[in-house]
């Protein structure tokens, strides 16, 4: 599929909006098709902070899914736009209650944090395999800056160099974190905390279109399911994380944004029914 | 460590004894130490069916695990008194109920199951990479003759030829198969059925020392819990799972059976309430 809507903050935000209001900071080029913005202000997304840059070009990612559809394997990256990108929040932005963090360099996670007015009720941040191999120290800094610090299992391993996921959960707890949250693709997600442990299972999806953006959109749904929740129990954070796998599964069913933008929360609701079904004993 | 206790059958009996009778059928040579006897006599294990082969020497595999636990490297196979072995079951082993067919050639694995006297209640059949690679007819074969066939997500994928665990799991059912269990290492395991899915967590081991025999483990004891409870239903399919799972992952905490070996009735059932908390939600 080419050129088609992506970017972990679209995801993100259109996984939150199922759920809660959502908020975009971001930055495009002036090629950004207006129909892509309008479908974000349809699930009533604020684009307010979607920086347009005149004759600029939208990042561009090209990549392809081996036999192994847990790993994406990039083919091209055009950061265009995001060259230079340095995000400054208006000040409603900044009064955030709730802030998830993107696929983005650490630095510039770390810089729109230290904009917020006060410290949110609730920080989620995402990272990615070239920020752990490139900026180890500055990733460990938001892990112990943030909430919650998503990562799937090949990134937690990397992080903290071992094998073992348990050694790499205790490791994040370690860096001054409640909950540890591991995202394992198809095979689910686990939280850990200093005494107790939650496994979600993947959503047996026998047909698997695109599985780009299920990480964004696990996190998107993840933090809109606690703001409109706002109950930060460990049996509520469960909760969270089957609607994340409900939405990241969702997302896998169909190229781009296609299966997110359409989905009800009569859909969802049936599918976290269905993940009660699944660990029944 | 070396020339450990091992090998399907032995795992797989010392699992099974847990829940219930088992009786062994294999060959070993006369360099076979007495102790190792003695220990599977000791749990109630039938070893008549143990042919000691004069002069003969043990079949011995060395391996080695990698970062990825969940993948043995075969290092050294010496088949020894494994080559020519044509396994001949006792009057009284042809009348079993229950019977598991462990990883060994699939003719092989057909030839026992022709010997039986009748057909027993439950055919539970394991098999490895080996053998779809050079025998995949044969081994699609054992899946269609037996009640359970287990496969662990790698040789499923490979089976079947496809990438998506659920596509090679309906592969399975339309065998003539009612469930279909495939193990997953450390991801846990899944079972399908025609109409539902059960998906069971791995549980979280810091300590991984040897996972070498739990696979076989989680067979022994998924067919000793069946045969125990003697109840086929899939609510009940879904404990013997998770009871499984839980011998398996006791295996992988020492060496050789040292573990299966020691532990009782009391830390079976404590695992196993666990597996309730970690899906609770």
């Amino acid at each position: 599929m080419n050129n088609a809507l992506g970017g972990s903050a679209v995801y993100a935000s259109l996984a939150c909006s199922l759920f809660s209001n959502a908020g975009i900071v971001g930055v495009v080029g002036s090629d950004f098709p207006k129909k892509h913005l309008d479908l974000l202000k349809s699930k009533g997304i604020d684009i307010s902070g979607i920086e347009i840059k005149k004759g600029g070009k939208t990042f561009h990612w090209k990549g392809e899914y081996g036999a192994d559809l847990n790993v994406a394997k990039t083919i091209k990256t055009d950061l265009n736009v995001l060259t230079g990108f340095n995000p400054v929040l208006s000040d409603e932005f900044r009064k955030a209650d709730f802030l998830f963090l993107g696929n983005i360099t650490p630095e510039l996670q770390l810089s729109v944090l230290s904009q917020m007015e006060k410290r949110p009720k609730l920080v989620v941040a995402d990272t990615m395999n070239l920020w752990i191999e490139t900026r180890r120290e500055k990733v460990l800094e938001v892990v112990k800056a943030v909430d919650i610090a998503l990562m799937n299992d090949a990134e937690a391993r990397q992080l903290f160099q071992t094998t073992n996921l348990v050694k790499a959960a205790q490791q994040i707890l370690r860096l001054d974190s409640e909950v540890a949250i591991i995202k394992k693709g198809e095979h689910g997600s686990l939280m850990f905390t200093k005494d107790s442990h939650f496994a979600c299972p993947g959503y047996p999806l026998e047909n698997v279109k695109d599985p780009t953006g299920s990480g964004d959109s696990f996190g998107g749904a993840l933090i809109g399911y606690l703001a409109k929740t706002a109950d930060f129990s460990h049996a509520n954070m469960r909760k969270a994380i089957v609607y994340a796998s409900c939405i990241a599964s969702f997302n896998a069913e169909d190229f781009s944004v296609n299966r997110l933008k359409e989905i009800s929360d009569a859909d969802v609701e049936a599918r976290f029914s269905q993940f009660h079904e699944f660990v029944r004993f």
